[in-house]
């Protein structure tokens, strides 16, 4: 549902519509081009051999026997790679890793620090002969006690993973060397006992979170040919082909110009494709055997060696005053990490209280390394977990003071101006738009019909991010455009650039052909991640339309033989300020280009600062089976601010992608960890993300406050939409039987166990 | 040999240095991919059924036995082409071809014109499969009479390929539909008839040549997949992969921003890769199929059903006085088209005479379609026939008047100023140096040493041609740049056009990647033809590389916050204009875009004219074996002209395989025909081109007389040198052992019937 949208108010002809995306009849009809799909002539399948053990030392590796194996054609381990430094080569979102980590998580150095971790590769002829050869290399381990999970991690007695860690300043009473702690926040405003103080009523309550995994369907998987003249080509599904040839660059230490990375079609990321597993692998088996090396992951390589998100431990307290003013709030929020630091400790600080306005402030975040895979960037990295948190105990709050959800929420929004707990001021954000929409929204009001049925609500914030980014735009003589543009497109992104494009341009978005080019056909062009791809890469593709309006009347202007500063660009069409005889529309001047100069190509490559950060919210109605423990959701309603949403479906599909993410997350899905660290349910099906079984159609609500920072007014969608799920459904549970569940998933045995304990049962 | 040159003159870093090319270690290591290469996901295999007769009309086909082939997924026949229209389609190096002609070219209409016409398609699981499916396809012909000679297809009682085409305008005395003649050209300067009455000597001879082909190794290829939303995607070897897909969308009636081609590397056009044979029909095999198809032509296709040049028919009478001064000349000549107009009679006639300054001129050329492929364009397409001619008379006239071969060349030697046969003014031109560069060599006084041994000389011309092209300059953040190029690379251009983006930056040509966009991925680009890559595409690439250079001085102006026009680029430094403390190394600033605004992306768009034309000469020692006809090189030396020889190895390079194409012409090739219209030796054993065991090390000498329409003074060295070879064995033999051969090959038989004829035997 979007109604008067900014677009139909501005009178926009391509934003604000649904075209059908460029890419959907190739997608649909299985033409499209995956990274499985790269099949070079003499092609070779590589193959990762995977630490047994969740910690271990590596005492020897000994691969001769599988070298011996005719179909072998070469074995790497940790010795073929470059000595990894210890410097700063990977800046994503809060995901900052140094370039040994990032060597070291590729291929295990010393260590194993979680079952799965990779510590050698084989390339063979078949994938059976690869897989074969892994069972002939005789790794000697030293098996070490592992530790799985954030709070046991940081217990002074706890195994540790980096001997040399030191604990980050601020956190404990000193700085130790031999620490499961990294990153550490802290922020502070106001002052938080004296808020306390002014409270009526202050809630205090411990929280905690399992590890949950992207869940993307497509599984890593990277090509590589390097040629003997020392070039490098990585052929590879990910979030980012720049960010992946970079990472490679830093990991092998070959200089980027030398690699070039081909993107292929991405069957989802969620933030877990942004950073390298296989392609240094890949490329180093390449190396060594002089041809192309394949490498595709298994379902259960993906769930126990790629990057899931943190598991958690939060401490939430809050106070407010009977009125429902909140005087102040505190938290703590220790974040796993996985065997190397990573968390999203910083993102978690940026997001846990923004949409509220609150004078009296103390946070606190570590990230605990546990044996268990590198945490990866989850959609909003950090946020849904902390709000949580926030938005379990803002309901018990509203609940003791006995005030509606929605107008406690409102009472307490950040707007403009509002200082957040950075210290920074608001922007203009659209925190109490979206709360009002929720009050409003025929959902929030609908009576509940039978027993054990519940309604919660939650609201929260992704701050979403922006980086360089490119677009060149080529006129071809039938008047329609192909344009190259460097953001990988995983929801939508080649249609809402190009929408952009063409509005800008005057012309039909069916005229534009988008595609993403390669590492050396299109400038540097940042990850897409940060929902950041339709503020950046939009910004890059108007800065194309001008360059290629500017040539267009320049052209006409030959051709009509008048100065070209008398000769202007509207709407698809090329005028003679004056003289009203001289116009010609963009498609008929297309196909007089190579007669006026040549063909006409427009760049657009931009930095832009002004990013909008973006709010959601959910109405979620359920029924809990108090026998069972099942929960059956009744109603869904997702509401966020888009800013501008340029196409409308894409931006309900964001919605609806996140909260069903969402909704898995709160009620199902986690790492099921054994006491010697192995991950015990590393498949789908004991996985358990939602189906569409699972879920009603969830309704959406897209909310227009705009950002300034963009000439559309885009914020970036794909992310807040994850956020207020978690919450939203532990407070519907609670609404719906009187349990409080502070712990997640709540699956069915967590939800009669919470039962028995309230005395429900 | 190049000494002296402009480029050192001139004190350029890169131009005129030889650096290895950036695609060498791929292709001799065979990581390079071709269009055989290129293999999709799902991929089946087309093969064409083609015509057993040069001349039939098709009375039916009836594939209904091949379509029950359960390994067979579609068959193509004319009927599911879209019905030709009669427009022009294809303006090519004077091969223009009607939108019909094109089409029924690719797969015959009504008539099937040549032995290895194409009458049908079948696309199948496997090649072996479609190869047994055109067993069982039924073509019911009536056969009919063939040509298959320019002399005879223009005789009256000739068999007539076209019924509907009328005689061109100015040929012969009545304009009669139902011909083999089409194009024909005129040109006329002064008054012949005056000329030769004040010429001393007049000699008047008539010459012969036969069809002769390209001889690329890599055979023809194409892969198509045809999108269910209507987009296809090409990808195949060619010279050109927009003209490929102008083609494509010409033939198939589908709008040019639908198509995609995807350039793979060639091996080798040399002109016969500028038309389309397979991709169209690759393209409806996979409509109808549903998946991806691949096509790729035998040897025996590539010789009998694509083009070759024309085989002619040529007679000029030249008079001189006898200090040596030319007078007068005329020509008529006939070149065969093949089964569809297109012969190079334009080409012919712009190059026949040029090298001199003739007061008095009267050229008459005309094609003449048989019943043989259709010629394409084939290395200065007309000129090497004629100059065969003229050049093979000069001798004569010079023999007879005991003038030396290049001073009587020398004093007749157009020069900057002189007017052409087509009446227009010589620009800068190099021919009186490269005939300079010939007298002065030590190959033309060296003393020949056996008995039948003799020297030929031959100079030639070829005018070049230009076109539109694009390039885009994507700067890398270790400093390097991504050259994303839009003309194919047959000869190492990638580096040549590399070389002048890297001059003009400053930066050394192994920091540029060169790489050649698809037609989605870069601006309109024209053929890899007419010898004009280095030229145009090094004009966009100049175009480009001041984009980059203007960003890079705004940028450094950012940093130093300064004004931009306060700032300069020059020779890979940027610096402020007065402050000697600010300046930066172009690598250095490279790593700091991202933080300045965002990658750095330039882009050339142009369409130049003021191409120069280059001229050729020959020295050829040869020794005839009298008794066999064998021919034995002794000596080659190939003077050109390169305005500038960018890369002089790569000059040098065309200037030896047109030198070696030019001697197989002379001496072994041609199209052996039987009497009903079949090529008898459709193999390379029996089409005997020149091997390495066959030719002498060609030496070489690059003459520069700079092209004031090029920055560098760049023309084009692609095609000139193949015009001289053919004249200059045949006066090589003529001065050997005394006898004149006018008709090629000179092979052995020839040679010896010659030597009956003269008596010499």
């Amino acid at each position: 549902m979007v109604a008067d949208t900014t677009a139909a108010k501005a009178g926009y002809k391509v934003v604000g519509t649904r075209p059908i995306r460029h890419d959907g009849v190739d997608k649909v009809t299985g033409r499209a081009l995956y990274g499985a799909d790269v099949r070079p002539p003499g092609l070779l399948w590589g193959k990762m051999l995977r630490s047994p053990h969740a910690h271990a030392r590596i005492v020897s590796i000994d691969a001769s026997r599988a070298e011996a194996l005719p179909e072998v054609a070469a074995v790497v381990t940790f010795a073929d790679l470059p000595r990894p430094k210890d410097t700063l080569a990977e800046v994503g979102e809060d995901q900052i890793m140094s370039q040994k980590y990032l060597s070291n998580n590729v291929i295990a150095e010393d260590k194993a620090l979680y079952k799965g971790h990779a510590v050698a590769a084989v390339a063979a002829s078949s994938p059976h002969a690869a897989e074969e050869a892994l069972g002939l290399i005789d790794v000697c381990y030293d098996v070490l006690p592992p530790v799985t999970n954030a709070e046991d991690a940081l217990k002074p007695d706890a195994p540790i993973l980096h001997e040399h860690i030191t604990a980050p300043e601020g956190f404990g009473d000193e700085r130790r060397t031999g620490t499961n702690a990294t990153g550490y926040v802290q922020h502070r405003l106001g002052d938080v006992e004296k808020g306390f103080a002014e409270a009526d009523v202050v809630i205090e309550r411990e929280f905690r979170t399992r590890t949950v995994h992207q869940g993307y369907i497509e599984p890593q998987n990277a090509t590589a040919l390097w040629g003997e003249d020392g070039r490098l080509t990585v052929w590879c599904s990910s979030q980012g082909h720049f960010g992946i040839r970079d990472q490679v660059s830093s990991i092998l230490d070959v200089p980027v110009s030398r690699i070039k990375v081909v993107p292929m079609e991405i069957g989802g990321g969620f933030g877990g494709k942004l950073r390298v597993y296989l392609e240094p692998i890949a490329a180093l088996l390449s190396k060594k055997s002089g041809a192309p090396v394949k490498m595709v992951m298994t379902r259960a390589e993906v769930l126990e060696a790629t990057g899931p998100t943190s598991g958690s431990h939060v401490k939430v307290k809050m106070g407010a005053t009977t009125e429902g003013r909140i005087t102040a709030a505190q938290a703590y929020f220790a974040l796993e990490a996985g065997a190397y630091p990573g968390a999203p400790v910083g993102g978690a600080a940026a997001c846990i209280l923004t949409p509220y306005d609150i004078e009296n402030v103390l946070l606190e975040g570590v990230e605990a390394l546990t044996n268990k895979p590198a945490t990866a960037a989850y959609r909003a990295p950090g946020s849904p977990i902390v709000t949580f948190a926030v938005e379990s105990v803002v309901d018990e709050i509203r609940r003791r003071l006995d005030l509606d959800p929605m107008e406690f929420r409102i009472l307490n929004a950040a707007k403009e101006g509002t200082r957040r707990a950075d210290g920074t001021m608001n922007p203009p954000i659209g925190a109490l738009e979206v709360m009002e929409a929720v009050r409003d929204h025929p959902s929030y009001s609908a009576p509940l019909s039978g027993p054990n049925e519940g309604r919660g609500v939650a609201v929260g914030f992704w701050r979403n991010n922006t980086g360089p980014a490119a677009v060149v735009a080529n006129v071809l003589p039938d008047g329609r455009v192909s344009l190259v543009e460097g953001s990988v497109d995983i929801g939508g992104t080649r249609t809402a650039v190009a929408q952009q494009f063409a509005e800008s341009l005057g012309i039909p978005v069916e005229d534009v052909s988008p595609q993403i080019g390669d590492t050396d056909a299109i400038g540097y062009t940042s990850n897409t991640g940060g929902s950041g791809v339709v503020f950046k890469s939009g910004m890059a593709a108007l800065e194309a339309a001008s360059d290629v309006k500017r040539q267009m009347a320049e052209r006409a202007a030959i051709l009509w033989e008048v100065p070209p500063e008398e000769v202007e660009y509207a709407e698809g069409v090329i005028r003679h300020r004056r003289d009203p005889e001289l116009r010609m529309a963009f498609r008929e001047l297309a196909g007089q280009l190579n007669d006026t100069g040549g063909p006409v190509v427009g760049r657009g490559n931009v930095s832009p600062t002004g990013v909008g950060g973006s709010f959601a919210a959910n109405i979620v109605d359920l029924r809990v089976d108090p026998e069972t423990g099942k929960v059956d959701v009744l109603r869904f309603t997702a509401i966020q601010d888009a800013g501008a949403a340029i196409h409308p479906s894409y931006v309900e599909g964001q919605m609806q992608g996140g909260a069903a993410q969402g909704a898995g997350w709160a009620l199902n899905e986690e790492y099921f960890m054994s006491g010697d660290g192995a991950l015990l349910n590393a498949t789908l099906l004991d996985y358990r993300m939602p189906t569409s079984l699972d879920l009603p159609m969830i309704d959406t609500v897209i909310v227009e406050v705009p950002n300034p920072g963009h000439p559309f007014g885009v914020r970036g969608v794909g992310e807040a939409n994850i956020v207020p799920p978690l919450a939203a459904f532990a407070n519907a549970v609670d609404d719906a039987v009187g349990a409080r569940l502070t712990q997640l998933p709540m699956s069915p045995a967590a939800i009669v166990a919470a039962l028995a304990r309230a005395g429900r049962t």
